[in-house]
């Protein structure tokens, strides 16, 4: 994987080629954060006490700052947040609505999951993208104390061997199921998106044994959240 | 109303009657300011667009950045949020429950209308508090551009005189109603509130007839913002 043809210089000297893949890669992960900020926001409705509501409203309020951290390295790039979010919100509101939440724990349980694929995923593609939006994007997908605590209240919620925890790793299976097809339709369907990843003749991207490699570290890094989580993946 | 009975000393100063009246107030504030958050990150997925969505959001998460410039002080004041708030959730619910949006417009005006309302008393009762409190309250209740935008989404969205803009005046009409019973209520259940309020021999508060003022400022201003917003209040 080549990631050094990117000059230090400024946004007019990346290629528009490019440009068009870095703007779909932000505009995916802008809409995931504003996804999840709101999913989350409602979600603090059933917390069984104002505590847990009070501790979730300030992580999704952390990942509304990511949206507009986001927004900032868009703009640079000649783009807008809604202009760069819009192709993706018919597939990923699609996903929501397959996977919402019943239970208080089923919600904490996707945002821990939904949020450490995508952040593992972000965390490879960061290797693609030029300097200035790779420090982005390992902003937005750094460990927070959001997982943490999602970690924590699931593990204190749970004894494991009883049947909730067993419905709840069967959650977590299909979570992961959903978002890695979400993934692969998503770079199929955008040109600009796939030959970012796959690369081009001037710039190198991942080849297929690279991705392969890639998917298999997502899934491993899953393997270990849902374990972290007291859960079977 | 005298509001010179406050030294500038530190919070041990401060009587354990005023204290108690103090966190009572900031606690239905944070209360009013938390929900408020939480039902405009709901209701911006009923945008018609991303652009609206994402403006709604925006001020959905400075009403959060109130909550916890609320906390700060109850802190200072030896309370926590979740204990100031506590005693208000029910009552607060119950008036949401009472005047949910069905429309997008329909929550636009909830969200000008209750704001401005809450705003607009707080402004008075900011008086009767000590001079760090009336700081936060000040600051919490000040004029934000989250108005200025629900104010104009409204008026650019409705036809003065059409049926939609007589459905939405008679909503204003019945928010501005339950608001005041509501503030009625919490007054009349919470003794340390009501203390505040009307005072005690060592330190007036609001005479009756202070209080009849103060209702009446709020609603004469709740009329300026209903025809401000394009309604008939």
């Amino acid at each position: 994987m080549n990631t050094g043809q990117f000059s230090e210089g400024s946004e007019s000297d990346l290629d528009p080629g490019y440009v068009a893949g870095a703007v779909d890669l932000l505009g995916v992960l802008a809409y995931e954060e504003l996804t999840t900020y709101q999913s989350l926001s409602v979600h603090a409705f059933s917390a069984p006490d104002l505590g847990g509501r009070v501790a979730l409203c300030r992580y999704a309020v952390a990942d509304f700052a990511n949206v507009l951290r986001i927004e900032e390295r868009l703009v640079e790039l000649g783009s807008t947040l809604e202009e760069a979010m819009a192709p993706f919100t018919g597939v990923i509101d699609d996903l929501n609505r397959r996977t919402r939440a019943e239970t208080w724990l089923e919600g904490l349980v996707k945002a821990s999951v939904a949020d450490g694929i995508v952040a593992d995923f972000y965390r490879e593609l960061a290797r693609l993208v030029d300097p200035r939006t790779r420090e982005v994007v390992k902003a937005v997908v750094a460990e927070g104390a959001k997982n943490v605590y999602l970690i924590e209240v699931v593990r204190r919620s749970i004894e494991p061997g009883t049947a909730e925890a067993s419905r709840l790793s069967l959650w977590g299976r299909r979570l992961v199921g959903e978002a890695l097809t979400m993934a692969q339709q998503v770079a199929a369907d955008r040109e600009a998106m796939g030959s970012l990843l796959v690369g081009t003749v001037e710039r190198p991207g991942a080849d297929l044994g690279e991705i392969g490699e890639i998917l298999r570290r997502v899934t491993e890094r899953h393997t270990e959240r849902m374990a972290r989580l007291g859960l079977t993946a």
